[in-house]
């Protein structure tokens, strides 16, 4: 089965029945497993080049996830075969004081990929009505609100040529501990701990339950979510990768046909 | 020698006494010249992310040079071992309406690297003294004016602690022939030729002439340019690679000091 059947967000999707562990296109050998992930990699770059010779279609690649579900791993995973003339790489941290002062869609806007072009999105405007209702900060009712418009930009997007793909990178609640842990038994990794971290993770199940409501509310075949398990790194972005190379594939993109003028032209 | 002496511009540089096929670095084996660019690019990686970690450093590399020079070619080559979530690279291509109605370095400035960055510019304000002043769109005096305001704009992003690095990068008249040759030859590549490439071959002398009035007008210690013979790709690779993790290493870049507050912390 395709990985972009397997993974996609269905209406009977529930988050907490999802198995985190599983790794069903792993051949079992972890070693192959990367090598794997290195061969389709290495596939997205070529496809990349086409579409950047075409100047015509654009990717939207959307990394969601909790902390330490592996958006930074993923990045570096996938995407380290392709030019990095081709690709851009958008993170949302906190809004500075000047994008809180505009509409929550002002800077993601900016951020899209433009003709040619892949942009992956690590964090999103699902930030937009994920950290922002968990901490009460927009009550349900703006939430739904900002759900549809979510979906009016989205459409738009695609309606003007952009290809969406949108990731959740699905880890168990244990596996944060270690991720978490694991960061702070080394020294050398404690600039990646931040304490906040720490209280993030108290609000776990309303995470969980807003990640399957946005989903619900967002999903749609110009704007797909997919689910992915992400416990193991490897299948995490074997799942991705396969993903996108199948989305790009099925953009069927082909180099721009030669140009008659340039035939038998002898330069001096 | 160290690559950033070997290659430094200098008062006695004159572009035309320079032999565009000379490879200093090269080992005389082309495969194991390409080996140790990948692991130069490897250990720009392992930089990067030192870095990124430290959040107080910004790197800004300038790549300048005729068409078919090599700057795509170098992007690819000299930065895909890093992390594409560390590296921003910004193609200038002609300034749209916008940036028009600006003066040159607006849209410039608003690209340079923040801290923990590395950004790659592919063609930059150099621009807006070479073709500018080939097609004799600014007269020498305004083009002396820019030289100084260049040198004013390059001090200030060093004195606020971004470290500079500007290449050229140097190609012979037959090998531009040669490449632009390969591009009409091979349909499949027509769509990287652009006639108005012949056109501004027309202008080789000049713009030769100008690289070098721009580097001896431009050269600092904060701000130096390197002569990149070219004609070798991977003779270019290996002397760019060479040159910015060189400038990387002087950094003496070192991960942030643990933090003694998560010293047996356990996570539930």
């Amino acid at each position: 089965m395709k990985a972009i059947k397997q993974f996609r967000v269905t209406k009977q999707t529930r988050i907490k029945d999802q198995d985190a562990e599983q790794k069903p296109l792993s051949g079992g050998d972890k070693t192959k497993d990367k090598e794997q992930v290195a061969e389709l990699a290495a596939q997205i770059g070529v496809q990349q080049e086409i579409l950047y010779a075409g100047q015509q279609h654009k990717l939207l690649v959307v990394l969601q996830g909790i902390d330490t579900s592996g958006k930074d791993g993923t990045v570096n995973g996938v995407f380290s075969g392709v030019n990095p003339q081709g690709i851009r790489i958008v993170s949302f941290k906190a809004p500075s004081s000047i994008e809180l002062a505009h509409d929550y869609l002002w800077r993601v806007h900016q951020q899209v990929p433009q003709k040619g072009e892949i942009a992956v999105f690590n964090r999103s405007h699902y930030e937009d009505v994920l950290v922002t209702r968990v901490h009460d900060w927009i009550d349900d009712s703006e939430c739904q609100r900002r759900y549809a418009q979510i979906c009016d930009f989205e459409r738009m997007l695609a309606e003007t040529g952009t290809t969406i793909i949108k990731c959740l990178l699905h880890i168990s609640k244990d596996e944060q501990r270690s991720r978490l842990q694991e960061r702070i038994d080394d020294p050398s990794k404690h600039w990646k701990f931040d304490m906040q971290d720490l209280e993030e993770r108290k609000y776990w199940d309303a995470y969980q339950q807003l990640f399957g409501q946005a989903m619900q509310a967002t999903d749609a075949d110009h704007a797909p979510w997919y689910l992915i398990p992400a416990n193991s790194k490897t299948h995490r972005n074997l799942a991705i990768a396969s993903i996108v190379l199948e989305t790009l594939n099925d953009l069927k993109l082909a180099l721009p046909e030669p140009k008659p003028e340039l035939s038998g032209l002898v330069i001096k």
